[in-house]
């Protein structure tokens, strides 16, 4: 779990090059603009030759060629069992210690299927010891012109407390490396305030929590709801990947339908025109500032190695977000953190069972 | 479950007229302005007798008086238990049927604690036979300038596939009583459209769904996404009330947060206050047509009476509107449709059990 050996403090991306609805053709002008803005980072693309063959001079870069893809759509037993050589599976290969416990790569982006990255991670890397569940953490945007962290979105259906727990404690240490909160809120998604309110696996969890916070381990604000995710009232909410998942999709579903009823509005007529020809600029910075695209990069944590995912879609610039997210993940010391923050919870909560569970159904839309 | 005697076509309404954040200074001018609008209407309002005086007088309406009030704070047990003369339970008590049959009113709408209301629901009209749980359900704006049925919203924390059956029933109902829907198509709310993704529940209850389907009892349309709720994919969404809930709060949460947005954009220097000048007719349009006073009103599903709950800020239009929702669903046949379909589904399925439930847990914010 130690940081490459040529220097603590550079760090080097590995990037499945293929993945994403683009391929190449957004990956690669993406991880040129990264390479001009950090002078400090490497990256190892990873793709089919061919594709990468222009890269390959670029400074500060290296190529690892691979002969297969996964498709957006491929099923994730074909990325596991079938497509041994595709340029996912390998750009997660580079985050897999060497018998001297070195990586080749301190964190992996890709665009590819959320399914078959989250499977191929589990396989590869394994999770840290005292997690079962992997979880998806995804920056939203708030009030506060800030973000909120919130996991799960979709890596697990059902969730025991010490799932959420485990959650909460990711959550904390991704909140604290990538979005600079020294000691994140933590709050615990639920439909009402009062800590009699929600299911019993809520209940319990909310217990967990107040008891990691009362060792020190975690900052817990107590229960949230939905519309504190958007207020910023904590700068975590946990919850399962259910509920996660669909509040996302929901939330992109009422964004897409507000822009374009504001769309419809601005076209209606000659003076609606005119006013959006006057308003221009100040349409154009709202957008700007609700940009989905500048928070790109959601984080699969739990995992022995850094493993980041961009939106499908993305375009150069969105992809190029996930590949700063990853940086400042890397940069510090996540991996380092959520390491510590379980064998500390371990530690002082023993009498919290940390359950095996079935594998996850992954679930998270490409 | 008959009409009351007078006429089947005069529909008659029971208001709380104490309930929500502002109580009678809200509640009477909307009474007000919902006689003028619809002439065949009546309305038994109920509350202090020196609040309501001015009332008295006016056509087409009468006053129960009442010596007690459910605040939006108290304890569900407080107004189960104690506060006997309440105007919320009085309003209720006019849908009971008499010996004959007959209730004194078509539907009850108040402002006041969802959970009090629910509960106080629940004990004085019972549920229909075959339904062991009340639903809440709630128009949402959609994409297609239509609305979409959603629920449950937090009546009911965990839920059986059994459950989100009858939701399905009930929501279909509701959509074709209240949206003039006259076949509307119901989606199960899934993190993915593929029938294998999603909890055991969710799977059991997709298979419900297509065999009452195939009885031709249920237009399903089958698995949706967040997304879609907005996207109009369906006229109904039906999910548990723990999603349901932190749905339509995040959703709030994020309108909230875009506006806030927009009008900061619009302040932001002189160009920009220039700008909202000229746009202002634009925006007023915008605003308009997502003003959420619009369809106030979430229907109690599965009681032996119609009613429905008004958001407790709601001022005088929107308290108006949540008038209008219950008058279209009483005018509709609304209890009775509900009544059919649960009706003719325990005919056709009877494999499917109707699970008795403990009480649920009554969470919906007031």
């Amino acid at each position: 779990m130690s940081l490459p050996q040529e220097s603590a403090r550079r760090v080097r991306l590995a990037v499945d090059c293929m993945g994403g609805d683009h391929g190449p053709k957004v990956t690669l002008p993406a991880c040129r603009a990264f390479l001009d803005a950090y002078p400090a980072a490497e990256l190892i693309l990873v793709g089919r030759a061919e594709a990468l063959a222009a890269a390959a001079a670029w400074p500060r870069c290296s190529v690892v060629a691979a002969t297969e893809v996964v498709e957006m759509h491929d099923p994730v037993e074909l990325a596991l069992r079938r497509k041994k050589d595709s340029s996912m599976r390998l750009a997660i290969a580079q985050l897999k210690p060497d018998v001297g416990g070195h990586a080749v790569a301190d964190a992996c982006v890709s665009a590819g299927n959320t399914g078959a990255l989250m499977a191929l991670s589990r396989y590869l890397l394994k999770t840290i010891d005292g997690i079962d569940r992997p979880a998806i953490a995804y920056a939203l945007p708030n009030e506060r012109d800030a973000f909120t962290t919130m996991l799960d979105l979709g890596a697990n259906v059902d969730c025991s407390a010490e799932h959420l727990l485990q959650f909460a404690l990711m959550g904390s240490a991704l909140a604290a490396a990538v979005e600079g909160r020294p000691d994140p809120t933590v709050g615990l998604l639920n439909i009402g305030e009062e800590a009699i309110k929600g299911s019993e696996t809520i209940k319990q969890a909310a217990e967990l929590l107040r008891r990691a916070a009362s060792h020190g381990l975690l900052n817990f604000h107590g229960n949230v709801e939905g519309n504190d995710i958007y207020k910023g009232t904590t700068d975590v909410v946990v919850c399962d990947g259910f509920v996660g998942n669909v509040v996302l999709k929901a939330s992109e579903g009422l964004a897409t339908m507000l822009s374009e009823f504001i769309r419809q509005e601005f076209t209606r007529n000659a003076y609606a025109r005119f006013a959006a020809f006057a308003a221009l600029p100040v349409l154009r910075h709202f957008k700007a500032r609700v940009d989905p695209r500048r928070y790109n990069g959601a984080a699969l944590l739990g995992l022995r190695g850094l493993v980041f995912k961009s939106h499908g879609s993305a375009d150069a610039f969105a992809f190029e977000q996930a590949l700063h997210r990853a940086y400042d993940a890397a940069r510090n010391g996540l991996l380092e953190r959520v390491h510590a923050r379980i064998q500390d919870t371990l530690q002082a909560l023993p009498a919290a069972p940390i359950a095996q569970a079935p594998d996850p159904d992954l679930s998270f839309a490409a």
